[in-house]
């Protein structure tokens, strides 16, 4: 007999790996924080002798879901300034909000809340770009989640630095140490968006990618409004400028891309440019609806993203998958437009691909790490199960998420965390409504 | 000190009538089945003295949600045949399932699985269109649910009735017996469709209608292709034709109407009738999206349903009413279309109203009937709580309903069941997936 750390005998496995294959009766081995052995659940008995045998007779697994962008502080801010126009939102909600509250300690509380209710969902990894990017990537470290923490680059001054060379030196110390070769960290570059640079910044900014094989992520043609005034204030598109600048290529992954043309389309897809797609914030801010039937065709990698909790307002990929499959029917005119498979795999493998990625982490491979989530399809919502897959985009909650592993760590077992201090993360977060709630500075 | 069955002392109240209203530490008392008294909680423990006190310290209690249109008995085709596009789904998938499959027997286990499920998820009421209606309301009276259950009418042959003639006499017999004046059910005509229907069988069903004081629901204007299709072979719309049956009044629950000229809307608005809006299935079925923030503007009752779960694929008006405002701020192109308040509303009073129910349900006020949801707050995807109203429609999940009362009676107690067998549920389920998964006869 072999040992193992951990052997999972799930009802189903989806590896992702293979399109369409949904494997049953078989177990997934980990050892040291990777992926061993994916064999058929009576080999699997007969060959290891686990530390951990979890047995899961009505359950899912797959590859834990990938989240390609976020801003986890702004959990913080959820519910806050709801329902209210574009502008408003930002320059009377969210922007308030921002300058009166951000700081080290709001952004580790925030992203302690995020981290525990995305790893209660399933998800292992999550894309990040907020201030205090340090303090994300302690978080994250501290409670065993994968993360990549993109350092954000703008202009103006704000709590975190003062001035576009303060935000450099920020990302370039943060890259350097101590997340040059961390087993959960992986650091980018945030420049937040074409109109928060200037052209002098986007040249600065490209050196240091460059020199420190660093990516870049961008909110890039969120709204039609962003690309008019791109238009009237530089006479390009914010797409022309980032090819001016030099940063279209397989290291870029462009946020939102609602608003592309056909030739943009092209462009990004022979780069091998990513996108990372958030239907739910791109509807709750009537930005569009991203035609990512025609991205995919075209052959663009497209991911998901739930973007921060003040537009979403959940940090969900479940909720993402099934809108995403479901808006891009209503955008294509056509009902078998994004299948439940394909929405499955923006969540996983083509989000481990958004981020540069895909050799550790997004389907279940031997020698993949052990990130990994499992779900249990019991409940009354999600039977009976025809077809597995259908159910996990059409039908499961995330709450239905049973078990968790980042690293080969079981961080939710049963539904039950194992190392988080949740008690801890809702009376800190009880601080912050009490103290933003009363203050009345806002809305 | 005064007597009543249930004294309920949730943290937040929202009772609907007053718009926008939220109540906190106020308690709802309940007896003989109906809400006795909705007053501050200090007074309520001073006055009252219940049989049972339900407190509830973190949870909002909202009037029971209303599922406007359902085909409940389909739930045993989730995830049968998904991703398909619409005809081949209904040709290939659906019509023969049903032509092999749907039975009384069936509808009794698809419909108990839809009961439960909707109960689950804080739904009170809903409206049905299946085969065997006399079958659903016997399910819905021996699980103490509410339910408007409609009558199909065809013209052709299915299991259940031969021709317009046998839908029609059935109709009627449904209607005088025993569901005349039943305290759970009520009964309602539906036509399936124009194309479904002859001008002499809605001349018939006017008669019907008119003679028996009985209300209509009819799928409309679904997608462009219906109305291309009326229009070929008929000359006319299938408004168009509903105008010449003299069916547009009050009485009329117009489901999906998802492609709606202005002069239909006006004309529509001017009558009283209500739409049953159905987002997830438009979606999902590539119908289009419809223009509810139009609808009303210009007056129309906008309720929300699931529809069936063959297309959707659950039976979650959360899910329905956080798509409905996420889309409608698309469709409007305004982040301020359709507000968490006013979804809350179309899924709760304007549900009732749709169904002609507003006097006895579909918001919290003395003398009506006690239709009740509790919403457990306390979850870490619905922390911090700013705004509780924006929390429920954004991002509370279905299974965060821990409490149920239907007519007074507490069906779910705490996230657990108190009357309703669902072991037995599940069983029979499962019999039913063995059956038709394993013919092969379909897809």
């Amino acid at each position: 007999m072999q040992h193992c750390d951990t052997l999972i005998l799930p009802r189903w496995c989806v590896p992702i790996a293979h399109t369409g294959e949904v494997l049953e009766h078989h177990a997934v081995a980990i050892s040291d924080g990777r992926i061993t052995a994916v064999l058929p659940a009576a080999q699997a008995q007969a060959r290891f002798q686990p530390s951990v045998l979890v047995e899961r007779p009505a359950h899912v697994l797959i590859p834990g879901l990938i989240n390609a962008h976020t801003h986890a502080a702004m959990t913080l801010f959820r519910g806050l300034a709801d329902d209210l126009p574009l502008e408003a939102w930002l320059h009377e909600g969210i922007w308030p909000a921002e300058r009166r509250w951000v700081s080290a300690e709001m952004v580790r509380d925030g992203t302690e809340l995020a981290i525990a209710e995305m790893l209660r969902g399933g998800i292992t990894c999550f894309s990040d770009q907020y201030f205090y990017p340090e303090i994300v990537a302690e978080a994250a470290v501290d409670m065993h989640m994968r993360a990549t923490v993109a350092t954000p680059v703008v202009e103006f001054a704000t709590g975190w630095a003062r001035d576009a060379n303060e935000y450099f030196q920020k990302a370039t110390d943060l890259v350097h140490d101590p997340y040059a070769d961390h087993p959960l960290v992986t650091t980018a570059f945030a420049p937040h968006s074409t109109f928060a640079m200037s052209d002098e910044s986007f040249a600065a900014l490209r050196v240091l990618a460059d020199q420190l094989d660093v990516r870049v992520q961008i909110h890039l043609h969120e709204t039609a409004a962003e690309i008019e005034i791109s238009l009237r204030d530089t006479g390009k598109r914010p797409f022309e400028r980032l090819i001016d600048a030099g940063l279209v290529n397989r290291s870029l992954l462009a946020v939102h891309a609602v608003h592309m043309i056909e030739e943009e389309i092209a462009h990004f897809a022979d780069a091998g440019v990513s996108i990372a797609h958030c239907p739910n914030s791109n509807l709750k801010l009537a930005s569009g609806i991203a035609d990512i039937t025609r991205y995919r065709e075209a052959g663009l990698n497209v991911a998901l993203g739930t973007d921060g909790a003040a537009s979403n307002n959940l940090l969900d990929l479940f909720s993402e998958m099934r809108t995403a499959a479901l808006l891009a029917k209503a955008k294509a005119n056509d009902a078998s437009a994004i299948t439940a498979s394909e929405a499955l795999h923006m969540a996983t493998l083509s989000g481990a691909e958004a981020l540069g990625l895909e050799r550790s982490i997004g389907s279940i491979e031997t020698g993949k790490l052990a990130d990994l989530a499992c779900v249990d399809l019991s409940s009354l919502n999600s039977q009976p199960v025809y077809d597995v897959v259908s159910q996990i985009v059409y039908a499961v909650r995330a709450n239905q998420v049973a078990d968790v592993w980042v690293g080969g760590r079981h961080q939710l077992d049963n539904g039950e965390f194992t190392h988080i201090d949740t008690d801890g993360v809702f009376a800190r977060c009880n601080e912050w409504r009490e103290r933003i709630a009363t203050t009345g500075e806002i809305l």
